[in-house]
C-alpha cells in the first residue's frame, strides 16, 4: 500500500545522497523538507552592502554554513567531481596572527606560535590526546579499552588534569571550542576523543593546508544539495516539514504539511534533537529517547565581513587569526580567487555567539569590527559588505555545527544513535564513523542508510 | 483581543497552581493539558491482579508519581491542609537491608550501615560535599564563589576524587542515582550541589523519618491535583496538546489540538526538554535553546509488587533496601496504613531502567521478583499484584523524576530558566529555587509564575 519506496526526512546533504543511491537502486524515494531551499547545514549566499542592505555585492558568493574539503575526505571529493566542482586551495600567503592572554605573536604555517615552554606543553599534551583516542573504537565508542573512565569526565577535566601551563589549557579549550563550538566543560573526554579520531586527529582537523579546511569549493559548498537535488527532481518536497510518523509491521505512514506519504522505510537525517520534535507511534524505546535528550548542538554565528580589497596583504598577513579574546576568536581570509574583495570568515562560537546573537546587529557588527581591527588596523572597521548567519536561531538547525555528547551519554545509550527503530532508519552527519561532525560524514551516514534500506525492501 | 488572561499549558501541580493563584486573584484563565487526566509527574493508580490483569486488586491505590512529603516543605502540606488531606509516616519498625559488593548488612534506621572505614570515607565526603553546597546560590547557581570551576567537572570526577574507598564512591553514586535518576557521570557537580541545597542538603534527600520520604499522602499524592483542578473546573482543557505559540507585544495565541487560545500573557510548565518541542513564533533567544538542548530527563520504572501480607515484617524487616545490584537497588514498603496488603515501592533508575524497559514484560517483573527475592527470601516470588511505570515511555514526559544539568549548562546559560521570554513566562518544578525537582518545588514555581504574570497584567 506504499506510495513509494522510502521517505527521506530532511534535504540536507545526508539525506539527499540517501535519497540518491534509493533511486540509483530503481527505487522510489521522497524527500520531505521543512525549509523552502535544500542543503541543511550547508548554504551558500550573497553578501549584503553596507551601504545598501537590500543589495548584494555582485559576483561574489560566500558559504554561511559548512565550507571546507580536506584531501582524505574520499567522499565528498568523489560527489564534487561527479558534479564537475572544483576547490581551490585555503592556504594564504603571509603570517597568521595570535593573541593570548594579551600577548600577540605572528608566526607562519608551519611554526607553532608558542614560546618554548608553551609549546613543550601543548606538545605533551596533544601526545597524550593522541594516545588515548588510540584507544577509542570509532563503530561503538562505547565498546573502548578505556571508553567508561573517558566517558565519566568532561574534556576540560582532561584539560586542567594533563596541561601544566596556563596557555596550554587555553590552547585545548580554543581548540575544542573551534572544532566543537562548544566549551570543553560540555563535552565527554570520550566524545572530543573520538571526534577528533573520527576526523583524523585533532591536530588534522585543527590543520589548514592537508587538513581539515584544505580547500574550499569554488562556487561554494551548497552546490553539492543543490545538484543532488536537481537529479532527483519533483522527489525533493520543499516547506514539508514532518509533525508524525506513524510505524507497523507493514510499513510506515510520514505526516507533512501536505498530508501523509505511505512507504516501506522511512530514513530521518535531521539532527537527534531535532528528531525528538517529531511524535511517533508507537513511541520510541527508552535508549533512543534519552540519547536524543542528551546531544545538544554547538552554537555559532559564522560572520563574513567584506573589504573593497584584502588589505592585510600589504603587511604580509594571511588573514588567519586565532584569539582568547572574543567574538574574532578565529578568523580566516576565504575570499574566492577571482575576486578583487577582501572576505574574512569568523567564527563566533560557543558563549561568544550567545553573547553576539543576544546584541541588535549594529552593536554586534561594531564588536566583530572592533575585534577585527584590534588585529588588522583600523581599515577593519570600513567593509562594504556584512553578512552574520546565526545558526541556534534558525529553527530547523537549532546550533552548529552539530551535536555533541556530554559525559555519560556515548557508553549508557550511544549504541541507540544508529540503531533502526523497526522501519525507521537514522542517517545525518552525527551518525557517521568517519568525519563526524562534516559534510563527508554526512554523505557517509547517506549512503550506509540507503544500504539499509535498500537490503531490506521488498 | 484576548480570550482569557492567561493560558497554562500543562496540568500538572505547577501548571494547576499558577491557574489556581490567577484565578484566586480574581482573573480568567485556561489550562491547555495534552493527556487525558490531570497530575503531570503525580499519578495515583490501583494495582492489577497477577492472576487476572484487567482485574484491579480492591481497596488500594499506589503513587506510580511522585508519593513523599517533608516535614519542611511548606508548600505542599499548606496544599494537603487546605483540602484536607492527611500524610501517614513512612517510616516502619524493623531492620533495613545493604548490600554492596556482595556484603549484606541489616541495619535500624539510627546507625549505618557500614564498616568503620567506609563510614569515616562518607562522612569526610558528605563534609566536603556540604562544604561545597554551601557556597552554591540556589537563586542563581551561575553566579556563586566555585561556580565555574563546580560546573566544569562531573559529580563522578568529584566522586573520584573525594572518596578514599570504593565502598564510598558506591555510596555517593548510588545516592545521586536514587536522588536524580541518572548516573553521577551525567550530571554537573555544580548541578548536584545545586539541587541537594535547594531540597535542605544531600543527607535529607536520602532520609526518611524528618527527610524527603518522611510521610506519604493517604489516598495519594495526585489528589493533590484533583483537587485543585475541580476548582478549576471548565477551565482545564484535557486532550489538547500545544504545538505553537505565536507572541507579539499585544498578546499571545496558543495552538492547540482545538484551536487557538488568545490570552495575555502564556504559563509554560512543561518540563524544558518538552517546552523546546513547541513551536515559538518568532522563536526564542538562543541561551533559552540552547538550556532546552541540555535538560535530559532522569530515567525511571517505578515498580509496586503487592503481597498478600507485609510477610518481611514477621523477621522483623522494614522492607527498605539498598544495594548495588540491579534492579532492586533503592525498595521501601509504603503500604497504606489501613491496607492489610504487603506493598514494595521498587525505584528502577538510570541504566536499569533502560535495560528493564527494553525487556519484555514477564521477563522484566521476574527480574524485580528475583532481585526481591535476594533480600526477602522466596516469599517475594509470589505476589498478589504488580504495576510497573516506566516514565521514560510517557510521550508527555519522558524520564522521571525530573531534568538534571550536564557540565557547562548552568554557568553558561542557566540564566534562561526561569526568564520570561516578551509574554511567556516559565514554570515546573525544574525551576525552583527551593524543593527543585520535587512537589514542592512545582507549587513554588507556579505560585511564582502567577506571581509574574498577575504583576504585568493590564
Amino acid at each position: 500500500m506504499a506510495n513509494v519506496d522510502v521517505v527521506v526526512v530532511g534535504a540536507g546533504v545526508s539525506g539527499l545522497v540517501a535519497a540518491d543511491r534509493v533511486r540509483a537502486a530503481g527505487r522510489t524515494v521522497v524527500v520531505l523538507e521543512a525549509r523552502g531551499r535544500v542543503g541543511g547545514r550547508t548554504l551558500t549566499e550573497p553578501v549584503p552592502a553596507v551601504e545598501a542592505e537590500s543589495q548584494p555585492l555582485p559576483d561574489l558568493l560566500v558559504d554561511s554554513g559548512a565550507g571546507w574539503v580536506a584531501p582524505d575526505q574520499d567522499l565528498l571529493l568523489a560527489e564534487l567531481a561527479r558534479f564537475g566542482l572544483t576547490t581551490a586551495p585555503q592556504t594564504r600567503p603571509g603570517d597568521a596572527l595570535m593573541t593570548m592572554r594579551g600577548k600577540a605573536r605572528r608566526y607562519t604555517d608551519a611554526a607553532r606560535p608558542f614560546d618554548p615552554v608553551t609549546t613543550a606543553d601543548v606538545a605533551q599534551g596533544m601526545l597524550r590526546f593522541s594516545a588515548a583516542a588510540e584507544k577509542v573504537d570509532v563503530e561503538a565508542p562505547w565498546r573502548g579499552e578505556h571508553a567508561t573512565r573517558y566517558d565519566a569526565q568532561t574534556f576540560e577535566s582532561w584539560i586542567r588534569r594533563t596541561c601544566l601551563t596556563i596557555k596550554g589549557r587555553d590552547y585545548f579549550r580554543l581548540a575544542c571550542e573551534a572544532v566543537l563550538a562548544t566549551a570543553p566543560q560540555n563535552v565527554s573526554l570520550l566524545h572530543v576523543l573520538f571526534y577528533a579520531r573520527s576526523g583524523g586527529g585533532l591536530l588534522h582537523l585543527l590543520t589548514t593546508g592537508g587538513g581539515a579546511q584544505d580547500a574550499r569549493v569554488v562556487g561554494g559548498m551548497q552546490q553539492v544539495a543543490e545538484r543532488l537535488a536537481e537529479g532527483l527532481g519533483q522527489w525533493v518536497r520543499l516547506y514539508e516539514p514532518v509533525s508524525t510518523i506513524l510505524h507497523d509491521e507493514d510499513g510506515v505512514s510520514v505526516h507533512s504539511e501536505s498530508g501523509a506519504t505511505t512507504a516501506h522505510r522511512v530514513v530521518v537525517t535531521v539532527p537527534p534533537a531535532l528528531a525528538s520534535s517529531i511524535d511517533y507511534l508507537p513511541g520510541l524505546p527508552q535508549d533512543r529517547t534519552l540519547l536524543t535528550q542528551r546531544m545538544p548542538h554547538g552554537s555559532i554565528v559564522k560572520v563574513h565581513v567584506v573589504y573593497r580589497r584584502p588589505f592585510w596583504r600589504d603587511a604580509a598577513l594571511s588573514g588567519e587569526i586565532t584569539t582568547d579574546q572574543g567574538p574574532t576568536k578565529v578568523v580566516f581570509d576565504t575570499n574566492p580567487s577571482d575576486s578583487p574583495y577582501g572576505v574574512l570568515t569568523v567564527l563566533v562560537d560557543g558563549e561568544d555567539s550567545v553573547r553576539l546573537g543576544s546584541m541588535d546587529a549594529d552593536r554586534a557588527r561594531d564588536a566583530v569590527l572592533r575585534g577585527l581591527a584590534s588585529h588588522l588596523g583600523p581599515k577593519a572597521m570600513e567593509p562594504v559588505g556584512y553578512l552574520a548567519k546565526d545558526w541556534t536561531a534558525e529553527e530547523w538547525t537549532r546550533g552548529c555545527y552539530g551535536a555533541h555528547l556530554p559525559p555519560g551519554a556515548w557508553t549508557q545509550v550511544g549504541s541507540a544513535l544508529r540503531t533502526p527503530v523497526g522501519r525507521i532508519h537514522w542517517a545525518g552527519t552525527e551518525t557517521a564513523e568517519r568525519w563526524c561532525g562534516y559534510v563527508d560524514g554526512a554523505i557517509a551516514s547517506g549512503e550506509r542508510a540507503a544500504a539499509e534500506v535498500l537490503a531490506l525492501l521488498p
